[in-house]
């Protein structure tokens, strides 16, 4: 092997353990940390964040990636593709100065902290200069990328989030989906308006029982605590490194379905993670295969397998046991019509599968405006009302429901929000095909038995690993190109069916 | 201020910082992480510890140094003790190469993971070899140092944990302390043969009312709760860093009090980080000032004052109300004689005020012994049972609770057992001082308030940081020169009073 390509390994390697230390400091932060440790784990954070661009940006580096695309005959299919990534994640490190790293990581975590407490008090005004300097100061990165990718500004930040993802390809799809969905949720509201509303089991749910159900559900999926925890954080995510996995969801003593899907929800992800090719563990090739991606396989399992019928029919005891549950809210098809209830609302995070994408277009339109500098800081919160007004009929009542109410902005996360729609649409179409191609699937979900379904996943998308483009993957998996229309499917037939 | 010692401090502040990540994921750890995740953490830390390696063994480093030497007449009195401590660090760092590092590093990650299970096995056999290889790379790493610091490989390990600290000024300290001991356990034992043994209260002691209770002592000492937190591990520590600091206990339901005792003693070392000078946070003339000097800090709360006559009298209500305790075994003076109980043992982490000593002289011989090359690892567990025999009358069944009971040497951590009886003997040394110069720190005491005595402890020690040598902080704290006579008269004062 070329002696350039295995100093490359060693150095991505490093990269790679220093972001999976990244990885346990941020899960600490949101789930352990006292409120006085956030400005010494911001300095900690920070430096690492330095550390790492050094082994990037580092000279030599470049021209070890010369020397090892000169003698690229020499390498396999995996290795090219691997000297690929690492070309990519130098493209991206080398585009911007150590200097607007270190500004714009302190404007984040300024901008983060202030955010919480403004959102508090609902008040925009106090962390809107803070949020004008991190839109400054990511226009500014995103503008060194965007010579380097040669794409625009707002593209070099999508690019982050998923390799070659450009706002041109998104625009048709999300206007396809946009105008299919106004007329969608009027259909399906219209369609229920003659049913009595699903009445959710009522009660009071111990946080205890919850954990307790949740982690004999991520069992089941197939979740190995011996590699990996379930605790409690504000916003429920899926932190720590591969081989020790960190979960969170958040519990409401009065509603258990919120917690427990997003216990399978963030599963699903930890799913993947796990699923990734072992041999290629710290390479850039080994690595899940973008935020779309990624997002694809949290909602194959909580929207596409863990809301259906099969896998409710199955729950519903489960959920009863748990609860000590009686009565008719508690029988499957009740516990199915709560899980798919359709109510367009102001707050993306309680919105359901039918309205969520909505949420997410309005925000792809303002984040590429606040980039391009079409849309001022201060003009977002009547831009979002408008947004809100004219995507979901709905009008939140403050800024705090407003604009204000997803962190991703205030911690400089942009380009990262079109990943939550896109991954919904991509697990339509990967869902789709594997039940046609593994007639077991649905029956498996069925008896509580997710092997059929993740065995499918496992071979045809986590294996893959970085090796091949995002819609390559999903083509290879599906057969067909990246599209709307098997999304709009499984809502048909889910919704109106 | 010259520009090189400047361009120094920014760089030892980043080796700090990444030295704090790094104290947060070894808490993680030993207090979050599920088995499976050890393999992925040991390859986190190892990279942190190369990346901080780097930046001190870096050629230009050295450079700086001797540029801020030559104008050192720029800078104060705490910036020349800066720099020297700069030096210092250097030497330690720039004497081992890193291959040698990563080497040790890895040695002691498997080694200490062996263990574990061969320990519970009580398999000294099967943790042999392991042991072997960390003496023989710690005597590689232990010599490289020696040239540079002009001292004996054990000492170059010494002075790691205990700045300028060498065996042959320890060696006569121990000697007098192991002969008093010899005589005073048994004067001790003698005396109190006509007495009934105390009685401890018996009953089960929940882990939710314990913690309660150490979190109500911890808050009284000075603790702050938005820097820090309360958790269980295997063997209590203090861990996180000065911002956020992560204590830990562990629990027994039958017997509250070791736990507690754990929370005052791990206490003490958290206000000691919390009361060094602000200051020069991040560079070395502001950390502490090595072992011994922590574990003064943590035996002056644990044993000096807390296990004192007045400060047991103001517990013994407390201690009533946490766990509903009633009777004549609740009462103060009991309570007080079973915090005081002298039994000499076979188990270091067992052993009260009086035999502890014993324990760790045993290991300062038979470590120093290793490291030079005089005793051989094969020969270690019959080492100690003759060691223990003739220091504390007492022989371990087995060598799970003979020499595989501290994880100290099996994780590579040889040089630092003597701190903590160095420390025991500074604590008595301090606190006398500390009485003696202000008056109320027993009265407060008597009525749980620690601040006369913390407020001593900050003026005389925590706000030294490095300033000062170890033994010259002593000095300028109690007058006098360190020495076993203060801990003689405590002995004496509590034990045959």
């Amino acid at each position: 092997m070329a002696a350039a390509y295995e100093e490359l390994e060693t150095r991505f390697r490093r990269h790679s353990v220093l972001r999976d230390a990244m990885a346990v400091l941020r899960w600490d932060s949101a789930v352990m940390m006292p409120t006085g440790g956030a400005g010494a784990r911001g300095d900690q954070l920070a430096e690492l964040a330095l550390v790492r661009h050094g082994i990037l940006a580092d000279a030599g580096l470049a021209e070890l990636l010369d020397a090892a695309e000169g003698d690229a005959g020499e390498l396999d299919g995996w290795q090219r593709a691997n000297l690929a990534e690492m070309r990519r994640c130098w493209r991206h490190a080398s585009a911007v100065p150590a200097d607007l790293i270190r500004t714009l990581g302190e404007a984040r975590f300024t901008c983060e902290v202030v955010w919480r407490t403004a959102r508090a008090d609902d008040d925009f005004a106090a962390v809107r200069p803070h949020l004008e300097r991190v839109v400054r100061l990511t226009r500014e990165s995103a503008e060194a990328k965007s010579g380097a990718l040669d794409c625009t500004p707002y593209d070099a930040l999508l690019d982050v989030h998923d390799p070659g993802s450009r706002a041109a390809g998104i625009e048709p799809i999300f206007d396809e989906l946009s105008s299919f969905l106004t007329d969608f949720i009027g259909e399906v509201v219209e369609s229920r308006s003659g049913e009595p509303p699903p009445s959710p089991p009522r009660g009071r749910f111990p946080v205890d029982a919850q954990r307790r159900l949740g982690e004999r559900l991520m069992r089941r999926l197939g979740f190995d605590f011996d590699h990996g925890r379930l605790d409690t954080s504000h916003h429920p995510f899926n932190g720590g490194v591969r081989e020790d996995q960190r979960l969170t969801t958040r519990y409401d003593e009065r509603d258990f379905t919120s917690g427990l899907m997003a216990v399978l929800h963030e599963t699903g992800h930890a799913l993947y993670e796990k699923g990734l090719p072992a041999k290629w563990r710290h390479q850039p090739v080994g690595a899940s295969r973008g935020m779309s991606m990624h997002e694809s396989q949290s909602l194959i399992f909580e929207m596409q397998a863990c809301r259906g019928d099969a896998f409710i029919r199955w729950l519903a005891p489960l959920v009863r046991e748990a609860f000590g549950g009686e009565g008719d809210e508690w029988r499957a098809d009740n516990l199915a019509r709560v899980c798919r209830r359709v109510r367009p609302g102001p707050v993306r995070v309680d919105a359901d599968e039918v309205t969520y994408p909505a949420h997410v277009i309005l925000r792809f339109h303002l984040e590429r405006a606040l980039i391009a500098g079409d849309l001022k800081v201060a003009d977002l919160p009547d831009a979002w009302r408008e947004g809100m007004r004219r995507g979901l009929g709905v009008e939140p009542r403050d800024d705090r429901d407003g604009c204000m109410q997803d962190i991703h902005w205030f911690d400089g996360g942009f380009g990262y929000f079109p990943a939550y729609a896109l991954g919904a649409i991509a697990a339509a179409q990967l869902f789709a095909a594997a039940r046609e191609s593994e007639a077991d699937i649905v029956p498996g979900l069925e008896r509580g038995d997710f092997e059929p379904l993740l065995s499918w996943l496992r071979t045809n998308v986590h294996e893959c690993g970085s090796r091949y483009a995002p819609r390559e993957i999903l083509i290879r998996a599906t057969g067909r190109s990246f599209d709307v229309d098997g999304f709009k499917d499984h809502l048909r037939a889910r919704y109106l069916g």
